[in-house]
């Protein structure tokens, strides 16, 4: 199974008053990991978007375990977890380098869109190179 | 059942290349509904920060319907739905003013936690009155 | 002159560990401020960006005099300070509703480009209406 | 003169619907220049504030040359471009990877501050070490 590792360091502005990074920075962080995992098939999220396909979140969720903090070391680690023909299923966990404990858990699910109109495709249909590679990285 | 009522002008700054607002943006609404339904207690959140008292993440999960669009109207409406002596989980709804349409919704559990040393504390135990609006806030 | 009133409350995620609202929230203040004025005028953002126009940072600057804090209450002034064909320069003031006192004040310069191509374009040939309202604001 | 080095890789996040780079991004990407500066000089920002001093902003400047995009690889080259006993100023070059472009530059002033009043602080006088490094670093 794929697994990308994407190398994060907490920024000042990513922080809030209670000293800790703000949670509504994870979804963020998430999405670098995507772009990275998609990197990492050989294909760019940059790519997918010029050739048509969009990937709006369906949902969303995180559990927060332990706080991160301004300059910490982060890894996040992205896998799929879920392959459909209309939608995909990411997962995180988010590493902390120091003492490799996980801090973050979370997933995320999208739907696969036409560029021009927003509406669902199957990306069997659509791209079979794309859904082919996404489903193997699953093995 | 206390349901407050917070209005929200999306922000350009908050949209995305897809030319909608971006998912990470929802938790930072969510967070502005909390701060209203805290107020509209009698409450501040500022104020139970300087009491001593912190909120921080556990979990979050939202669902995205539809998409917000920049300089869209939009009302979080909030509510507590789970309160216990140590965590208690706010519940939202993202309506689009102008056809009155859920386009989101989403909740997040909150630890009650010491500011000095971020500990877990029974909120019953270390603020009685809060404990006792919180909970009638949800009959 | 027409100068534009926006109400602003400060967000949680908009703070940083040094407890005050980090410096680069001025910047998307600044601009639901612009939102405002425009709205004001008569005129959307949106739709002005329908009809091909985009009005993309050229230069910004921000001086900052007092701290703003979560749940202050803030209203951005905004006023077009200088207006030729091809650019626009708006400025603000960040007011602190509780005391009046001016905590901020900056400015943006904008291109007017095409949508399209993001060619620089006289506004005075491409809308003479909307370079006329512009205009007319600043007497 | 040194000169720190900060790579970047642009976040989707950070986008906007013009389809580049939001321009309140540029002072994040700053402060990241910051943090690794002061990593360079063999410091930490966080240290700093623990051992009681705080950089808080007292002008910002930036000029946008050439937009960025989405999966953009950037280096952040920062410096000191003056020091006084009682305020810093830095500044920033933006420089896209695949061309080698400066897409914007900018500055930041910062007042040197105590962390528990926020009151200004002779640098020189509170940590004599700090003020020399800085100062070593300009020539």
């Amino acid at each position: 199974m794929v697994k990308s590792q994407s190398k994060i360091i907490a920024r000042y502005a990513e922080t809030d008053q209670m000293g800790i990074i703000h949670h509504s920075v994870y979804p963020v962080w998430f999405e670098v990991g995507r772009t990275d995992f998609i990197k990492y098939l050989g294909y760019s999220y940059s790519q997918m978007e010029k050739d048509g396909i969009m990937l709006p979140l369906v949902s969303l969720n995180c559990v927060y375990l332990l706080p991160a903090k301004y300059e910490d070391e982060l890894i996040i680690q992205t896998t799929i977890s879920e392959l459909k023909y209309s939608n995909i299923t990411f997962s995180y966990e988010v590493i902390r380098v120091s003492d490799n404990a996980v801090i973050a858990k979370g997933s995320t699910v999208h739907a696969f869109v036409n560029a021009n109109d927003f509406k669902v495709v199957s990306i069997k249909k659509k791209n079979l190179d794309i859904y082919n590679t996404l489903k193997n990285s699953m093995e």
